[in-house]
């Protein structure tokens, strides 16, 4: 509190950089959090509240009347404007509508527009104000007319020139760099035709697949991408920043539905739906842990005979389970990173057999050697070594290829393949440790 | 192979991005690949081979000489030169070495430089190659340089003219929106001192931690970052194109070191380093799953009395296990992304205490009158409900704090983490059940 309260006495006021505001306030004791809250600069509210994390955003807006909150949100972009409109409906409708009802028609356009697209869909990510010029203007007024809006303070971060025709349709992208180079004297046609393919910009379409989308920019180092409707009119344009976002949401993602989490619940600050969304994957994981009990109770009598095996029998079901998860996570984000191709399915599961079936055989000798010892019964040692080869073999098989065969499926391979492997890893290990315990000692 | 052939016939050579090839060839057949990589153009050679997975990398470039390839790298920017030098050594040492030799001295200086670098320090991401106009300037004579550069081929995917002091300090950046609106006659100082603020760039130092610098570039939506040295002198820049790989990274590596798999080793073609990286871990679980035996081997005699203990007691272990990921992975993607800040660790603990214990209780209830029904004595259904209590309870508790922990000693908490994690579920899992029921039930 006090730390930020020196903090806007010592820098001019307009110097602030929101993620800087918000950086000071995540560190501050929740007791002085609503004082602090309200010494933030008004026309950055909307900027701070969605720079902290989710749970904040309540904490944020309850501070302030729909109408600061509205001026504040008018001086951002629209992709920003629909997030904070999406997030502020999570927490309190009324007050955003109100919000909503103080913005002026073309912003509320803007946001009803974007609102309308899926959350994998690009057009979802894109802020609808770009500057673009005519093909046939002069280069000289082009210069002008940006000058104009610049000194307006509507554009910025602008580094990508959009040249389109007279209707609209995108037809190239201008580089400032290429652009300071140009003859000023003459239209943008001119200047481009003396080489159009280096113009011809990487385009993304609206309800092009995000991931797609992200995949372009990594490919071609993009720093922003138009996006352009079914007709070929530019629409807007996604920037690096949505894209660093983007990676890291995914990324997410991906661990969190390894884990039996999701990834939404866990941010609302309702515990309760964060509850309800474990408690699922525990339910389902609760199920498989009950098959693979069954599995032991068909080997009662075997127990009932040698203690020894309940004692170890938990030994090969873990090890089994861990190799697994290894092949399994690698598989996971590899095909996610698109570093397994079309073709490499089986060379996948080839590699991923021999590794978790090298490390059976050496945890497998290691282990019969300590059974061996710790029981005095060289035949259990080779038990649980035959049954600990089987497993973690079985591992590197399902491990590589329940994801697979996900993706094949076109099921996010991240989600439930925990649960399938696990199932697998323990009912193959109880059955084979206690099946050929059944068979050799009794 | 056809298709690649077609696709470098119907367009013309310079029009061919290097990920589209790289694209095309990881969809070849193994049979076809050698011959198509044949037909890379041969001034894409480098960049090709760096776009595709590591494991193609030693393929690429064993079909072509160390004349050819340095002709290639000749064409890159200095910290792919040098990604793609260190690539090589690790596959060829002495290929690498002929290669580099036939490289200009500046290029040998820059690699050698960027070379020094540890790989989390932001140094090693930047490229040199960076257009600095002095404070003195004419912006006109800036732009007839800039244009001169250009033509030359020798500066792309500039957006940023940093500005620095005759000895080569950094003072300003103004970006080229910014740039083109400025009086060509006068020189920048003058323009800038107009606004001086303004142009006051973000800086990174060559020996910050490269996360700081990811952090920054999210926090002001950057597209590029100066980089200079203590002493303020401009060395080079980062860009978005590196921010994307970098974020990428980090998050396989956090996926990886949850899931006990080394990220480097698995990107080696050498599956013994792969293998051994994960018997490692696969090693330490070993003695964590003894551990957790030794445990069991306590209560061998209440065993012998109740089998169904024996059938029952792997549930309780695999209910914490999991509900034990589930706050383990959420607090170490939290920590990673930022969103637990240094006072947060109580608030998270608690957070995550009242997940696991509200689950708890739900899955105690019902599992409990499953073990009722299924062994038809009610006091195992209460053993199996308490002991599920306790162990999901220490799961959430264990769960949040042994990530939390690591980090206050400066430990990556994702490494190692899931390992004392599942100790304690199963050796709590096991101790609770079987000590439970040796009060209860005997």
């Amino acid at each position: 509190m006090d730390k930020l309260k020196q903090y806007l006495n010592t820098r001019p006021q307009d110097e602030l950089h929101p993620s800087e505001i918000a950086n000071l306030l995540k560190d501050l004791n929740e007791k002085y959090f609503d004082e602090a809250v309200q010494s933030i600069p008004k026309e950055l509210i909307a900027d701070v509240a969605l720079e902290l994390p989710d749970r904040y955003f309540g904490d944020v807006v309850e501070n302030f009347t729909p109408q600061e909150i509205a001026e504040s949100l008018s001086e951002m972009e629209s992709d920003d404007q629909t997030d904070f409109i999406q997030e502020l409906e999570e927490h309190d409708d009324s007050k955003a509508k109100q919000v909503f009802e103080q913005l002026d028609k073309e912003d509320q356009q803007d946001i009803l527009q974007l609102k309308q697209y899926e959350e994998d869909e690009a057009g979802a990510y894109m802020q609808v104000e770009v500057y673009a010029a005519k093909l046939d203007q002069k280069v000289e007024d082009v210069i002008k007319e940006f000058a104009e809006l610049k000194r307006k303070d509507e554009l910025e971060n602008i580094n990508y020139l959009f040249v389109t025709d007279e209707e609209g349709h995108l037809r190239y992208g201008v580089g400032l760099d290429d652009l300071i180079l140009f003859d000023f004297k003459k239209t943008l046609r001119e200047n481009i035709q003396e080489n159009p393919e280096k113009f011809r910009p990487v385009i993304g379409h609206d309800y092009d697949d995000i991931r797609e989308i992200v995949q372009k920019f990594q490919e071609y180092d993009l720093n922003s991408m138009p996006i352009v409707d079914t007709y070929g009119k530019l629409l807007g344009r996604i920037t690096s920043d949505d894209i660093y976002d983007i990676i890291n949401e995914h990324a997410t993602d991906q661990m969190y539905n390894l884990a039996g989490v999701n990834d939404e619940a866990e941010e609302d600050v309702d515990l309760i739906k964060a509850g309800k969304a474990r408690a699922i994957w525990l339910g389902i994981n609760l199920l498989t842990a009950i098959a693979a009990s069954l599995v032991i109770g068909l080997f009662e009598n075997t127990l009932q005979t040698y203690v020894a095996l309940a004692v170890l029998m938990p030994i090969v079901a873990s090890m089994g389970g861990n190799a697994g998860t290894q092949s399994l996570t690698v598989v996971v984000r590899q095909l996610a990173l698109g570093d397994i191709a079309k073709h490499d399915a089986w060379r996948t599961i080839k590699k991923e057999v021999i590794l978790s079936l090298g490390n059976g055989l050496l945890f497998a000798l290691v282990m019969g050697i300590i059974a061996w010892v710790w029981f005095d019964k060289a035949m259990l040692g080779i038990v649980i070594a035959l049954s600990m080869i089987i497993n973690l073999l079985s591992a590197g098989f399902f491990g590589s290829m329940v994801p697979l065969l996900l993706k094949k499926l076109n099921i996010d391979p991240a989600i439930g393949s925990t649960v399938i492997l696990t199932t697998v890893t323990d009912v193959v290990g109880f059955f084979s440790f206690l099946g050929l315990a059944t068979l050799i000692l009794l």
